[in-house]
């Protein structure tokens, strides 16, 4: 029996943010030429050098005059100045020729009479007063006044007031130095390994350096990336030992040292151990999910900070301690994402002790921002880069109700989720070239989707939580669709386009080793089968099959296992966890299985005709209704797309 | 008389930003590491190369099992497992061993009897269903699978889903190459200046292409920066023909030419001919202020963008045509500012025909966000800096009037107006000064102020327009501020609290040339004044004196020359325009020029007592009261803190 840890306490988000907090900063200034300065963060207040402008200078093309003498002058009685010592050609930013106190645009400058003056003279026929036209000193900046705080981020526009004061070489903090240290006999470097080797599990790929060396660098830090340290606490410890050793000031020492994975209370957790060991273990275990199996330690006076190794949760424990002590370090702290009320697409259950922190995507419907719950998982890393918003689940809740009111912080931009399209229901992968297309075409548009099954779509759009569903929900009369709207969007008016006809058939292992011909062979003992969730259309479809052959769904091996999407039925195939499943051929062509037709279907949208002349919605159908949409479905193979765009049915409940 | 040039007609911004847009994309795709993809944009959608996870894996430690074989176990009657056929410790992460479907968890996992089995077996006392803690298959991630769209910025996020994806080297827009010419025989490199040249005037200093090159990066594009070129036609011309040679797919040629000031109506107005002569001039002036003198031309076929001269045009400019454009190349649309409703501080004039947009700083006053405008001029490159955000006054308006409901852009974050303290009032170098101690201390919270004189700034209290005033208003009676404030704070409750006592004096020339002695000489002929504005503390102080004297102000020579700090009035004297100003002692020692004292006058806050348990007011007053304000105000030289941060009255009205 292998030792395992159990967290005696975990600590509250403030608590492990304070202790972090408590390390003192360890950045020095250091002076960079203005070239180099951009993205950098000021160390003291800048205080200008010079004067801006350092001169009065023109602020019309025109001449220069001393306006006195320019007094009295009139349509009727022009006054004639001699140029070059009563007037004096200038250009918009030059200096004003001594003694000159104002300009008269060059519009309002007249030819004295040539013939008298050969051309030495001009004439103007109204009053200067003093001052007009005239940039004066000092106007936008003096000297030895402060002109941007200490902990200033250094932006273009900074540049430019650096630039303006003179301060040329301004005294930024260095940038904090962190080390990353992955962990773990099982990972392997990023690109080194075969997609056999991939599949074989033996060994993962490591890319959480590559995902924290640009959060760390966005933080204002420099990233040193070690190579992978295996499972073994002597390597482990020898690692850490050399990462904190050093003072701040020795430039090849470092700031903050970052290890990740081996800090889950799993058996190969020796990073809160060896902190301890090393220095002192601060925290280990805080109260946030995805993020709990971080430690934090003071080893030779510097932090050192645990990771866990799935990265949605070294994400976010990163997010919340690392950043915040690299962003404190440089007086700063890290800008706070906007925050929106929105409405949950269904309630969230969260285990109570934990803050939960759910990624979701969203989608303006109407008046309400609504939020669709991506994948939960820690290691779902796609939902990293997915996300509109994360809603945060108190510790003290076990969940959240649709009465809850829930905020969302935002990740992406808040026009962003303005400008998405929230469809929920049947998961197909045209959606998703759907959505490449509208970008492509409208670059402020895009594509959300939330998959739910055709009937979770058509209930999603009945309660204004979404603008449209992707449905193929075949019904007892043998047609598509309508009946299951009739039934659920009952006082809505909707309209009925078709999407593609897809084939759905049987996906089998490449080479059909259980030689399965048809549905019938489901009910053989040794044929696994792996479903769709109730209320997909596929799963409709399936039982409608069944029936028509007097099959009880039971004596499927299997039938109880559910996926949610095609795509996870092909890999639950391919990867050997069934032997069958029903689904789309696109599917099926994607990881090289087998693919026996049970018929054609049809996937078509359901339209709240309210959304119908929403410019988004508008853009969406251009985009299906074009010619690249159909093109890029035939390349994908398993799709019908000649009544593509087509308005099926209307209706108007 | 030189030629002048007059704008025959101004382009509206939609419509030079439609014919900028009409230049199509020259960015082909290139495959980058995605250790160097971070910040580069995807040229084609990103599709899963392999499933994550690419095998069915543990979710949690504990033992691997065929969950058949634990149906039946209890409490009572446990199933002994044997470790190595039956049960196989797992990790979190490890792939199942062949033939297993479920994880237990470890602490459900209690020993075998070891007299019995030797450490050979394992117990359990409740079943597992199938799949239970295993991550299946493809559960993020499905190989072929369309993960990220066209168009998506590479951030750290990305990167993580990439990787899990298997996309090592995705397609990217090869970045566009932006080439900035500046022009000019009057700019000199930035740095190449001594502060006497500066003030001389004779040359000035570029630094646009310092600001327009980290805006170029900032959209994506690589920024080329050519040295200056003098205002002459044919070197100008030579200039734009190297720079728009070869065609887009040659590595060393430029996507968009940038060529910088001469596009003025001035007489150095070089580039919109140019552009005519060597191709096509598309359009010469937008509908923009500042941004105004824009010229925009195709030249071998390429993008000829022609920028005004002053920082702030240029870079309205730029943003508004140059950054659409390579944003658009790479299939993006800028990300549009948020906006926010305002409550003017003061109505805008602006000129019809044009498109005014003016840069603000803002602060939440109770409900309401208040929008001081900062200076306007072109030139003035720190409001870059200082804005929170810019006023759009439509072309076809006159101005905004106190009325008009108004909206800003904002440039900084919406968060960072909720912690900005606004003081409207009258100008002193320690406000400066505060901000900065006060964002060190808080980097959270910052000090916006407006200038507006005393009593400017009580108005602004009384009207709601800010949370606190600075003033020193000498009453009839002797006193400071308590008279004014009973005056227009009719009906509120106020704190009056010393910031410093502040020595008053008069400005003049370093060596004093005039020999002025005091006030009374302000009225000798050869003597020119130049004076604060009036409600102005410093003005009433300066007729109080006069009184005394009796002396009329009229007889003063520059007595109507305003200026609204005390810095300018400073710079006004330094620069030679003046021979005397009124005005603090610190802006004498920062110019250089002689003080001669004409006695200390109170400096301070006046605090709507509403204001003062907000945690912004309550951290400023925590910097006043502060040992560190104290000292940098001594450094400073010209302030009395002995009674710095006391509260003098407490008015009631």
């Amino acid at each position: 029996m292998e030792k395992r840890r159990v967290y005696l306490k975990l600590t509250s988000i403030p608590e492990a943010q304070a202790q972090i907090l408590s390390f003192p900063s360890p950045l020095t200034g250091e002076k960079v030429p203005l070239e180099l300065a951009c993205g950098r963060v000021l160390a003291e207040p800048a205080i200008a050098k010079v004067s801006s402008p350092a001169f009065h200078g023109a602020a019309m093309d025109g001449i220069a005059v001393q306006a006195a003498q320019t007094f009295g002058a009139s349509q009727s009685r022009p006054k004639k100045l001699l140029l070059g010592s009563q007037a004096f050609w200038v250009n918009t930013g030059a200096p004003l020729p001594f003694e000159t106190d104002a300009v008269i645009m060059a519009e309002k400058v007249f030819p004295a009479d040539p013939a008298v003056d050969g051309g030495t003279a001009v004439s103007v026929e109204e009053a200067a007063f003093p001052w007009q036209h005239v940039r004066k000193i000092g106007e936008d900046l003096v000297a030895t006044e402060p002109i941007l705080p200490q902990g200033t981020t250094i932006g273009p526009y900074e540049l430019g007031a650096l630039a303006a004061a003179g301060v040329l070489e301004p005294l930024v903090f260095r940038r904090p130095r962190v080390v990353f240290i992955p962990t773990g006999s099982e990972m392997a470097p990023l690109g080194s390994l075969t997609p056999e080797a991939l599949r074989a599990g033996q060994k993962l790929p490591e890319f959480n350096s590559l995902v924290i060396k640009a959060l760390i660098e966005r933080a204002g830090g420099e990233a040193t990336i070690w190579p992978i340290v295996p499972d073994d606490p002597q390597l482990i410890t020898a690692a850490l030992r050399k990462a904190t050793a050093g003072s701040p000031d020795s430039p090849d020492a470092f700031d903050l040292i970052i290890i990740n994975a081996g800090s889950s209370a799993g058996s190969r957790d020796y990073t809160a151990g060896i902190f301890q060991e090393l220095g002192e273990l601060i925290f280990h275990g805080i109260q946030v999910m995805p993020g709990k199996p971080t430690a934090l330690g003071r080893v030779n006076g510097k932090p050192a900070l645990g990771l866990p190794g799935y990265p949605v949760s070294a994400v976010t424990s990163f997010e919340l301690l690392a950043q915040v002590l690299l962003k404190a370090w440089q007086g700063q702290t890290p800008p706070p994402r906007p925050k929106l009320p929105v409405r949950l697409f269904q309630p969230l259950a969260s285990r109570p002790g934990l803050e939960e922190r759910v990624r979701v995507i969203l989608g303006r419907v109407g008046e309400e921002v609504v939020a669709a719950p991506l994948p939960r998982g820690a290691g779902t890393v796609s939902s990293l880069a997915k996300a509109h918003g994360i809603i945060s689940i108190p510790a003290a809740r076990e969940g959240l109700s649709l009465k809850d009111p829930v905020e969302a912080e935002l990740i992406k931009d808040a026009r962003a989720i303005d400008d998405s399209i929230l469809i929920i229901g049947s998961h197909d992968n045209s959606l998703a070239i759907l959505d490449s297309l509208l970008r492509e075409k409208n670059p402020r548009y895009s594509l959300a989707s939330a998959h739910v099954g055709s009937l979770g779509g058509l209930r999603a759009l009945a309660a204004g939580l979404c603008h449209l569903a992707g449905s193929h929900l075949l019904g007892p009369d043998g047609v598509y669709n309508q009946r299951a709207i009739q039934e659920n969007l009952a006082g809505q008016s909707v309209s009925l386009i078709r999407l593609a006809d897809r084939e759905q058939g049987l996906l089998v292992k490449a080479g059909n080793p259980l030689n399965i011909t048809g549905l019938a062979d489901l009910a053989r003992p040794e044929v696994t089968f792996v479903n769709r969730q109730k209320g997909s259309g596929t799963r409709v479809l399936l039982d409608w099959k069944l029936a028509e052959l007097g099959l009880e769904p039971r004596s499927l091996n299997g039938y109880d296992d559910e996926e949610y999407t095609h795509m996870s039925v092909a890999a639950s195939v391919a990867g050997g966890r069934a032997e069958a499943g029903l689904g789309v051929k696109a599917a099926a062509l994607a990881l090289g299985l087998d693919f026996l037709p049970v018929g054609v279907e049809e996937y078509d949208l359901v339209i709240l005709d309210k959304f119908l002349q929403d410019p988004r919605i508008e853009a969406l159908l251009s985009v299906i209704r074009g010619p690249l949409f159909r093109s890029r479905l035939r390349e994908l193979g398993g799709y019908g797309v000649e009544r593509t765009g087509e308005l099926i049915w209307s209706f108007a409940g």
